[in-house]
């Protein structure tokens, strides 16, 4: 009875409608990071450093960011973010200031800070909500122009309304930046937001002094409201290499996606769709998942029945595939997360682990962790954790973070280290980055990582590996102690056997006789050599 | 220089684009609880039986819901959920199952189950993701004939695509439903999804088992995957009256959203303005508000400075308006959270406490809290917890949940029931029920209530006076079984001294004397009257 279709519409009753996300997100902000005004302010300027950042490393430009608070009335800030990156082209700033979901990250498998196109305009749109006020955007390109944006949010639509657009002179006023840094190109914006800046754990300060420190080769500039300045200077001027963008690997990609990756690809053959659309499947994979799933490599992909394409994928799992490649990542290395660690708290040891790339859901990804201990380090009970997730730090949410969950499966006593509720104890803190083409969060405000078995297995085997070497060192130093100890007393014998000897050989030197009794001790409980 | 409109588009370069709901959830499916096959196949669950029990209660109907679960192949299964709701018309269902945002819930002040217009769309695209497998759509409304719907998601346009709309027969084999029990109305809906089916916490039974205590006007069967049947059966015939639809509050409402109000309002004056699109102002406290703010009552909305409107809402803090309205909530009650507990775990003490109605940013929400201790309630170390939102069972998350961070607040130590970090030990379960127009769940899975500071408050405040009535309990049942001991020692004594003092009253029967005894002995310390 194929005959629905006619019918007459029927819509009594029904109050049902769509949603725009821009609404959706409106309603449910604390889903973003807005919870209240002293976290929002961070998270304002963790969008836009993020952007700044990334934009600066897709074009190789050693970035500079400047973030200037200023207190504009009670429990309101204005804040600014210049970066010198590429800038943004005139037809796209409307849309990455004013549209919930638009960017240029999302469809990419490639590492980066931002990956979901949400975070800048949520910005914009808390911004809005809260004050009232649109976003003021200055962007300029290489040659160009500067272009000024004033943009707000049509929330019911999520599109970009225009307020203002037009082109503003360097030699004006109006000109975005401080006359100090002209920037030739870069992107500035300026938000108008609810906030109370404060100092502390969770703060914009902390936020940037951490950023700083994971990204060594960016120059970051904080003008607090009291008009203090910060200066976290570019320490390294090397660039890491940029990641390459991969495509998805046959194994962890999901049914649903293929068979949408079919619909719309230009491949005439199977095999040639495997080849084109896949990495690491080159002419010899492919036509052997063809064969292990006994389907013609000729056929037109368009022309396969759902359960073959099953077949295929699971003929991909048995085939022996390579990994794949890595070069979409780009690990902090063991230098910086340790760099990090001694800079920031001046500890008596540092270790770090850089774990080889690894794949979940077909997504790679690379763990690294760093321990530090002792030293100006305080032990507060428990152990503190520096989080960061492709580079970016993460302040909040640490109990429901993946991190926190791989340092409770750690066994600490093994290394020496008494723990307490699963978590050691100590002047300790645990370092933990992960970098991924698509790092999976609990929540849109990207605040801590979900708990994905295979990512919580690799952290775990990370602190393993950096435990025993801290663990070697806390034992060490625990037998020099006892051997210094000993020293100590066989020196204090030395002092008083001298003369005894001396007098009983009757010739010789009392203190040349102790000096002697001396260097064998030092020779026999040297602790270096322990 | 405004003349930027005119210059030309300049693409080059760019690969920014939109980003469709669709795409994003399905890469961030996780954030919908679909991390994993065990999860996933509760959680389809639970998003089919909320808006099955919505629709009900919509329409004043006890509900009655079959859930029928089957394995179809190696981690997959096939769902069906059936329910005797008013049913959807034609026009609506595609949009439901196959479109993302789109629902009658969301732009709403009222109690409901389901609030995003995620949740079933959600689970025809994970069940597309991971099977290939479109949804089926059966739904009749009283009178009208039964629709069935095949309906794809087209993820990259987030837009339903309809590939079957037929209707069928009641009396053909088609027409879906136990045929036990013919539903003149109603929807039925069937998913093959990836799934895990359990048993346990975490599993589908004890979902149900748990949405059938809290819905005792709800009649809900499951079918396992083995062919047991277990039928939780409706013990009451009232259902709890229908919550009302509720106007925003000024106090709590974002200027952003009333910038917005006033831009959309057909109203022509301020005063009306106020009165048509909020709560609680009537024509006395609309002047008030105008006159605290110094603006004209007669103006039109639409001619007021954003300053002013702000005027307008710090005015309408300091006039003192009556709370919002509270029918628009439906608690569950004190009876039905001691029956559940009672039911469930027969304890040997129970105690709940619904709090008054309260208001957190404008929105009205309840508290409710059960408290169950011993009897067959095994002290496994630390508490046990039931947690419910909406009436709708929270089975994880629990460590991120709002209701934990409560619990952790209450200093148990002053009700006689020990604690170790800060969470109470003993055959104890708590259980909490937040009832509000808008729950702010810390994700889009709806699976924990996020930490606001208002909503923790009113949970810790229910505990603490649920608290002390266990305490006295406790207290009463350790003094009871100090008197016991003692009457114990007595009546023992009794036995011994009754002879002793017969032999030396000489006179007196020693039966009679050691029952006076005894007779002292319960007066004295009777624990009843402790």
């Amino acid at each position: 009875m194929p005959d629905g279709m006619e019918q007459e519409p029927v819509e009594e009753g029904s109050d049902h409608r769509e949603i725009s996300v821009a609404e959706f997100f409106e309603k449910n902000k604390h889903l973003l990071g807005f919870e209240n005004p002293q976290k929002s302010i961070i998270t304002v300027v963790k969008e836009a450093v993020d952007n700044s950042l990334d934009a600066c490393e897709e074009d190789s430009i050693l970035p500079e960011v400047h973030v200037l608070v200023d207190e504009i009335g009670n429990d309101k800030c204005k804040i600014e973010i210049r970066d010198n990156a590429i800038g943004l082209d005139r037809e796209t700033i409307p849309k990455v200031f004013g549209k919930l979901l638009y960017g240029s990250k999302f469809h990419k498998l490639q590492q980066s800070r931002g990956q979901q196109g949400i975070g800048i305009s949520a910005a914009a749109m808390y911004a809005q909500l809260t004050t009232g006020e649109p976003v003021t955007v200055y962007s300029k390109q290489e040659g160009e122009p500067c272009h000024k944006f004033i943009v707000k949010i049509d929330t019911e639509k999520n599109e970009p309304e225009i307020i203002e657009d037009e082109i503003v002179d360097p030699e004006s006023d109006q000109f975005p930046g401080d006359k100090d840094y002209y920037f030739d190109h870069g992107t500035s914006i300026e938000l108008d937001i609810e906030a109370k800046y404060t100092r502390g754990h969770h703060s914009v300060r902390n936020y940037l002094k951490h950023t700083a420190i994971m990204n060594p080769y960016a120059r970051v500039v904080l003008r607090e409201p009291n008009g203090n300045k910060i200066e976290y200077p570019r320490v390294s001027k090397e660039l890491p290499p940029k990641p390459k963008e991969i495509k998805p690997h046959p194994n962890g990609v999901e049914l649903g996606v293929v068979l949408r990756m079919i619909d719309n690809t230009d491949s005439r053959t199977i095999s040639s769709f495997l080849q084109n659309e896949f990495t690491r499947v080159g002419r010899t994979s492919a036509e052997e998942i063809c064969e292990e799933a006994d389907i013609d490599t000729g056929r037109r992909p368009n022309t396969l029945e759902k359960e073959e394409v099953e077949q295929l994928l699971n003929a991909a799992e048995k085939v022996k595939l390579q990994s794949p490649p890595t070069d979409c990542l780009s690990p902090a290395g063991e230098d910086l997360m340790l760099k990090g660690l001694k800079k920031e708290l001046n500890p008596e040891y540092t270790t770090a682990v850089t774990r080889k790339p690894s794949v979940y859901s077909g997504n790679p990804y690379q763990v690294e962790v760093g321990l530090a201990w002792g030293g100006d380090i305080e032990d507060e009970g428990s152990y503190n954790e520096l989080r960061y997730a492709n580079k970016v730090p993460l302040l909040y949410k640490k109990s429901a973070c993946v991190t926190t969950k791989a340092v409770e499966e750690v066994d600490w006593s093994r290394y020496n280290i008494s723990q307490s509720g699963g978590r050691p104890k100590g002047p300790l803190y645990i370092s933990i980055h992960i970098a991924s083409v698509w790092v999976p969060f609990t929540s849109e405000g990207k605040e801590a990582v979900a708990n994905y078995d295979p990512i919580r297995k690799e952290m775990k085997l990370a602190l393993q590996e950096a435990g025993r070497k801290l663990g070697k060192y806390l034992k060490r130093k625990e037998r020099k102690e006892i051997q210094e100890k000993k020293k100590r007393k066989l020196t204090s014998y030395a002092k008083e056997m001298g003369p005894a000897i001396a007098q009983l050989a009757e010739e010789g030197d009392p203190e040349e006789i102790e000096n002697q009794i001396q260097q064998m001790v030092e020779r026999d409980y040297n602790p270096e050599q322990l």
